[in-house]
């Protein structure tokens, strides 16, 4: 089966707002094992909206909507339903008197224009909304021959996926034939989405059963698979069995095969191994602390660090030698190697991260360019140093520094 | 005139990538008065494709199409607006021969299926692609008795970016009534939504010619203020009067009217007082200095600071005593003060930001719960230190606890 999502709502319609309610409804019918063919962004217009849902109809057997189910004049997702399938909206006095309760229990007068949320499409069955006054609506008819269903849920988000796990998916489980998808993602660290690809492809392409995608997001490659089969046990083999052979081709380069983040994996293996560690950044001004204290619990792991953006605070905080800043310069292998070693002194870890170059857009020169980064990572024994030139603005040179210092963490610990 | 966006794609129909390329078209067909009355996803059957263009073309003046236009089978943009107007697609030579010479250079052989990047439609223009092989089409027509305009773009955001503003936007400048939009954004920092709201409610419902969008995006609230008029000069009047208005209303809660975000005013305002600052972050680990330092140039007004995660390293980085610590314990009013003042006094800078608090999800106690923060700005004279209690999940704690240590910086500056 197939499935159409529209989201109502002018303010989707600016520069400024996506709609991101479609991304979770897209997870969860694609777990049921439902396509998604189309989604749409529709404004205020009850005419456009109208035509978008019989455009729906035509092409999907679901049509799932969120937004517009409001209490102003904005709000016309019920009246343009009702238009689509040729049917009336009545007032359904027991969701009127919900409304009126509701009001009267935070003690407030319930605003004239709140009736409208108890217009019922004829036919359709009331969604109870616990978390708003929206109630949405289930409606399962035929259309010119076809059994469609329809499904209005509101457009806040916490109220919009309450309700679609509670009163939703049990009723899509009856209905969607059984046959089910299993997915799998693996994300790398390292290796260019070229590379990933060239080399994962003689594999992949050998399981016509499952489909592959390989994006890049947010700087790491993704690997993504998804197999459609009669049950899920057999979905998950397929999609597992590539996993596996794909994880082989890659190495170490796989630092999560169960959708875990590179700051949750190296952690891990941190508190896994007894290790701790602490900080020492000057470009990337404090963005891997911040990555790894994203994660609930760092604390066991990480002891904090500096953010050592002058040549004082390199000295004053990492016991780097000024001499040392004057000889090869503040974005230096020497400099990286003296941070990471420094750190971990004054905090007492067992390892310590190093982190110095030249972000950009200011600040390069033909010998060290904007781009120019020094990762070091020092335990007491050796210290090693990585340096790289990263492409991109200033964020992205950044969030790559960040990335490589988390993933020599890794590879160390592995 | 009015305007609806398709975008080609089944990697959009997953929940992993969303159509980006809709925001930046939304912003320039606005700037260009033209609004968006809706947007889509279509993904790769060219049934569904050649109806989505249909539907649009009956409600849209403009049609923009982004992706699709790539060599293999998957790429349907071409044949299905041909589909929908009803018209044919031909080889064209020119087109052919720029391929060719376009692969030769790069001494590779052209692949059989990029021939495809030829295919015209009957009438349009072709676009040229400086950056990419796939050329765009401009199709100026008449259906059903009116004039539509229909655009083909690749779906590469840097190929297409360069093609509208190249190609698209000085023919859009003739076809599209004299007339302008003028936007306007006011950044609002430490007020709530709903006080916003019904602050500046009584000012902008006097202003009909302006629409007023009250958005809460990642933690901060804007005002969006739009106006079409007869010429840009005067809708940038109009948004420009109720601007001032909501301003004097919310006085130094607004900390931007023109764009800029609350790390650039706080280093502005950082630099023209001559003034120098450090941080010591508990609970945001790095949050606020890796916020500073995303800002090209932020060295000349921030030094760096510590991460100081334990307690140990409170007392190391920022000198705070450790009988402090265990008297009134590390998430403390006193302790957030010791942070200010030791890092102020470490590094040498004339301002000093201390932070801590229970980012949760674990941690809290009925005395000190999960959102609890403290944040404390030192000058050296006198410390102020400011008691919140934010909601939400970890990361909005975190970002919330940022926001309110820069926004402290900024109200002691102004």
């Amino acid at each position: 089966m197939n499935c159409e999502i529209l989201a109502f709502g002018s303010e989707m319609l600016t520069p400024y707002r996506q709609d991101t309610n479609s991304l979770y409804l897209t997870e969860r019918m694609n777990a049921l094992g439902v396509t998604i063919v189309a989604k749409s962004v529709i404004g205020d217009a009850r005419g456009v909206a109208t035509g978008a849902i019989r455009n729906a109809l035509a092409r999907a057997d679901i049509v799932l909507m969120t937004g517009g189910l409001g209490p102003t004049v904005d709000d016309i997702t019920r009246e343009a339903v009702a238009d689509a399938l040729g049917v009336e909206l009545y007032r359904d006095t027991e969701i009127l008197t919900a409304l009126y309760k509701r009001f009267a229990e935070r003690r407030r007068p319930m605003p004239e224009n709140n009736v409208r949320q108890a217009d019922t499409i004829k036919g359709a069955v009331s969604l109870a909304n616990p978390n708003g006054t929206a109630p949405g609506q289930w409606i399962d008819t035929v259309n010119e021959g076809h059994r469609k269903i329809l499904i209005l849920l509101p457009g806040v988000p916490h109220e919009m996926k309450a309700m679609f796990e509670e009163h939703c998916e049990p009723r899509l489980k009856q209905i969607v034939p059984p046959g089910a998808m299993a997915t799998r993602m693996l994300r790398i660290a390292g290796l260019p989405e070229s590379e990933v690809d060239a080399r994962t492809a003689p594999i992949y392409t050998k399981f016509a059963d499952v489909e592959t995608t390989i994006l890049a997001v947010t700087l790491e490659i993704q690997l993504h698979f998804r197999c459609i089969a009669a049950n899920v046990k057999q979905a998950q083999a397929r999609v597992d069995e590539l996993c596996g052979l794909v994880e082989d081709e890659l190495g170490e380069a796989v630092f999560s095969s169960h959708g875990e983040t590179l700051e949750q994996v190296v952690l891990f293996f941190l508190e896994m191994r007894g290790e701790t560690v602490a900080t020492a950044e000057s470009c990337t001004g404090g963005m891997v602390a911040q990555r790894l204290t994203s994660v609930s619990g760092s604390s066991r792991s990480y002891f904090g660090g500096a953010v050592t953006y002058t040549n004082e605070m390199k000295t004053e905080f990492a016991d780097v030698p000024a001499a040392l800043i004057d000889e090869f310069g503040a974005v230096s292998h020497e400099v990286a190697a003296a941070l990471a070693e420094g750190i971990r002194e004054r905090s007492g870890s067992t390892l310590g991260i190093g982190v110095t170059g030249i972000a950009g857009p200011g600040g390069g020169t033909v010998q060290k360019p904007v781009g120019l980064v020094f990762v070091a990572l020092a335990d007491g024994r050796e210290t090693e140093v990585v340096e790289r030139r990263f492409s991109g603005d200033r964020e992205r040179v950044r969030y790559q520094a960040s990335t490589l210092a988390l993933d020599l963490v890794r590879r160390r610990l592995m």
